[in-house]
């Protein structure tokens, strides 16, 4: 035991923190990566292609099996069709539980097809609207052959121009596949709906905020919840609010975590906003004690979703698990029982001095003790680095991206 | 019958447009003017004073009824408890309906009370909620004698620092004060719950947006619905797609129209962004004319609210009158047919070309024909300006402004 | 003469406007198209291949004599290199001439090449610094074969993380280069030095603002100047002010026009913010009659650089043009004397009157009056889809993008 | 010397970091207290009174010299004239030297006389721009008497609506204006420009943006400098870019300190963004280790100044001073040798680890190791709520605001 641990572990029993239940709040967080993020990314002006690239939904998942063995906490991989589409998916998801991992959210593809350009279940065109619809029933079929029970909604669906679509219209053409979608569900199964500020639509977004969101997973019903991604607000919000309601009405179903300065900036989550990660689950674990919200604030999922334009993938993927388990980390250190004293005394200074306190702690002796405590080495990053799958990876040549 | 206006005619004629549909809509128009915008206001930094403003209600009504027979659109006035506290709501009320006009929304103040520094129903003291609470029950029963229908609420509560309060909690309280609001409130009573991105609370403000708004709304029940202050939004919000999707909910309540560049600015409305105003009022009069949505689209209160810090109160608020009038007279004239075979075709330039093509219309004409019509001067501005009100007012001395 | 054009001509000699005056300025608008704005473009989701595009620059300048035959006035195009590279750029400037166009500011590529991955001319690898000036120096001598005058420079370069880059070292090796292109350049040639907040780095930009490029332009001397892209801004930033400062400071070189209501969202110029666009136009007329600013007011260059996703680009780009014709000749309405009145008298309603009044002007019969006189249909976008150009261009198929 | 300080000394050593130059540069910064920062504050909704305000400059001082003793670091307070007027300043210049601090910046105020209600030095009325100008010059007279050797100008000076002035005259009224006040300046004094993004001008501000700071700081020469408020920004804007920029520049004169999440929030520095502010400082360590830049990091002034609007006021101050000396203190940590080396490898994620990895640190220890050394409290907050000033001051009473 690392004598930095040790002197936390005072601290925390000061506080009347139980060390043992903030080790095995670390232990118990999960993190889904995504395969996307494992390939080449860009942005408009150049996908950089880079040596090493997985070529293939197999190879992906040696990657992702990679970053759960380094990081102890990354048993499962959100796919996107058709970019992991493969021969026989029972296949795939024997061949990831085989490497300790499993297939988690399903992503369709709405934004990539031609007939896509004006729109997919928003479209004028009632084929297409049936040809999008089409793809998510038959994104459901895959989930149950890679027995996954999520599926992951992002329409990149919204207009450009003022006057060129009807947003009623088109806000009842979303429900009326949302519907659809629901009945051909698994009573188990759970609908994810992202939404997202702007971009690729510049005018107007279908699924513009979290209000969109929620109100289409309350027509859904009880299989619809909310996707909060990081990047998908505009710069004035505040998300951890949002989470915390989300989570009172019982309908935040995952994140899509990346960090952002500027627009879907989709960089590594924590890198540019650290404190914002820690009150966002500062906001969870909250919920997590109380008796009234806990079921919903345990069942988060909680999905990485970055665009790793100019990193090395695997590291950069490895950064943002271990950013995310730092930020976690430090929200369970909160003095809980203070900060609800300070906060019904109406003591401004006193309350915010529990919440960035805890923040202020290094984290780092706490999360190594965890890691020795599973079995794994205390620094990820550098076991990786030193592991010799970076060369490994090259045989592979050149790889997959977005398409 | 002035020159450009029969040009006018005939090209509505060619578009399929009633000219008399067009004119009776502009003089159906309403826009109610609050009575704090006859006096002084301005910014954290300062005050101006001037000379000639209201020292009551009394005299605020004046200036109300003189905007109303120049503009002659301007039948109502909002009022601000205690701002506008007198001894007598009835003759009040009585006074203002001599004058040709009447009292309108009603809004209690639940922000400039000492109590109120940490948050009025969302405070973490019992006693303040309930004061909080006391006050909006007191507001309903002034309205009765004002005989005015509307509980306009816009509450300043939010926290300053993260950990500073509950969300979840604040967010409960202020269901419960709702709830006996409405309890409280006659049948055929409207009550409009207003959102707010930011200012005065700094971190984070309860009520922050139109989901929000809507929630609490919904929970409300039927006398419960939205508020759009077009200065409450962050940067990057597309206001006539959320304007829109109120109306598809049959939430639409009410406007404060006002004008922002940056932050809740208060200026004049359409005087930075004069295409956005069209564009909101291009969504009503859509839904005007579709039987699913035009119950909700023609309750839709059209309130200015403002904070005309350097500008000549009476003069601003005819301005703000007059720009109202031709965002709403330029909407009427988009060629809706062409516009919905454009949109279904997916013409995107096309459908632009349509409501463009409306903006670029200049209406000034058509206004003047209205306005003859109507029995009143053509140009509002011009025969206030040589009335002799504003020498006249300066009789009064210094006045109120907000307190 | 038609009718409304009369009636206007008479509302101008009342304001003591001479109407030959504006008709000359508006004949003498030119705006520049971009050769890319023919070809495919898209977002980092998906670029929508549409049939017809050009296959080379030939073709695109094709397009673009197209453009200025219906329009009348955009008599160059520029071009981007490599994108627009050809065996022989003497050939490709006489071809354009042969059409009545010729070649405008040549543009280097500074951002698609693997070795810019981590930034060009600021890279910390001295060999791609190296590389990246040698293209601004071919990119020299390929002007001098088209008989152009002007190098615009956009450099996407940047840093994605805190602590990536030294921004000083950066900024210095920046300089550098620039001193050596400046040294290359023909006296007689100009640099246009264009900033951009964000994208496609996205935690620092080197030029990341006016200030930044006047620092630069100041530092090159004579031929440095500064572009103004309409999409390169934050949010909350006033461009007509950067744009009149920028020509008091002799340094305003050109504009990148397009429109955005998020990022930079490279939409049609004025579709979404056409008041900003006059009120850009408003500060420059201003500038074009003050004795001390004339000079740089009317050596403006206007270019036009857009990324048309889902629209014909043909017709994007006419409608963009025209747009923009419309701005400058509302702008040219505004009654500058009683203007100037009104701001010495300190009367803030009466000058903001002056200005707006302009804007609500209808200048279609102005515009149809003018192109009338210059022997061109007065409607150009629809003489154009009835000349068969979109037909014919389909016998080309599927052309070039960005690549 | 507490265990966990020697833990971090070890690590430090491992880095090749000098303890001792780590202590030294803590002990050495000085952070400046506004005077106004003391008294009441508040929105433009409402100033709540706090009981124990100042209620003049002398008792504002003894709540800086009590903040200054428990901190260590904050030997010098900013004032602004009028509100801190008294009958003999050089009394009041004693009177702080007496208490072991003395008199900082002085402030004109520029915008609460009733002439500046459209604009102070840029006003176009000539008589306010000689009143402005002449207040300047008396405020140099009353830094003399204090012995102060800095001018902090603010100027809100802007416009509300579009044509209501025009950019450029009264840009070049402002330049007249700062050549004056140089001339009138001793050698030996600074100058210090602010810029501000908006308020209290919601159309355009004078002095927007850093770029124009820098061009009148030019203008003026060797006393000019340029002043950053964290808050003074538009949202998507890189401030450490800025800072460092204009160290290379060598006009990099002071900061205001505070934090915003929104507009100009004015909350305590470091309770929003502390990530920022921490890069902030790193910026200025690494400057003040470059011989080119060194001496202008090196003067850089550090203010604080924030609006206190729902905080206890000392504790409020004490609190801003602890923030930052945290994040500079973190700043210092950097491995800069590490980071160097990773950036001229242009490894991304390499460089990154070396100033996050710092940010991670728990400089708690590292601080009260100083603070002992200094002979203060450890922990100046708690020290100071025991101290019993809190309660001394009520009997005061009701004291003095913004005015």
């Amino acid at each position: 035991m690392n004598k930095e641990y040790m002197i936390l572990e005072e601290k925390l029993a000061a506080k009347g923190i139980d060390a043992g239940w903030v080790k095995d709040s670390i232990k118990n967080l999960s993190v889904e990566t995504p395969s996307w993020g494992y390939g080449d990314a860009g942005t408009r002006f150049k996908v950089f292609k880079q040596i090493g690239m997985p070529r293939n939904l197999y190879e992906k998942l040696d990657d992702a099996a990679i970053v759960n063995k380094f990081t102890g906490i990354c048993p499962s991989v959100a796919v996107h069709i058709p970019w992991d589409k493969v021969d026989d998916y029972e296949d795939a998801g024997k061949y990831a539980r085989d490497k300790g991992i499993r297939i988690g959210a399903v992503n369709p593809n709405l934004f990539q097809a031609d007939e896509y350009m004006l729109g997919s279940v928003c479209n004028a065109d009632p084929a297409v609207r049936k040809m999008a619809t089409d793809h998510m029933l038959e994104c459901v079929d895959i989930a149950r052959k890679f027995k996954s029970k999520e599926i992951s909604l992002w329409f990149a669906d919204g207009t450009n121009y003022p006057g060129q679509g009807s947003f009623r219209n088109r806000k009842n053409w979303m429900i009326e596949s949302l519907l659809k979608l629901d009945k051909f569900m698994d009573d188990d199964m759970r609908m994810f709906i992202e939404y997202k500020a702007f971009e690729p639509a510049f005018y107007h977004t279908d699924i513009n905020d979290w209000g969109m969101s929620l109100l289409l997973a309350n027509r859904v019903g009880k299989k619809g919840t909310v996707l909060v991604d990081l990047g998908h607000h505009a710069q004035e919000v505040n998300i951890e609010q949002i989470v915390a309601n989300l989570i009172d009405e019982g309908k935040m179903g995952g994140f899509h975590f990346n960090n952002k300065k500027y627009a879907d900036d989709d960089l590594i989550v924590g890198s540019i906003k650290p404190y914002e990660l820690f009150l966002i689950f500062n906001e969870i674990i909250d919920a997590t004690l109380d008796e009234k919200t806990s079921a919903c604030a345990k069942a988060i999922s909680y999905m990485i979703d970055q665009c790793h334009s100019i990193e090395p993938k695997v590291p950069a993927m490895i950064r943002s698990v271990l950013n995310v388990q730092t930020a976690h980390a430090k929200a369970l250190l909160v003095d809980r029982k203070k900060l609800e004293e300070a906060r019904m005394a109406n003591d401004v200074l006193g309350a915010e001095d529990c919440v960035r306190e805890a923040f202020e702690c290094d984290v780092r002796p706490l999360l190594a003790q965890v890691r020795e405590e599973m079995g794994i080495d205390t620094n990820p990053m550098k076991a990786y680095m030193a592991s010799g799958h970076e060369e490994d990876k090259k045989k592979r040549g050149y790889g997959q991206g977005w398409s």
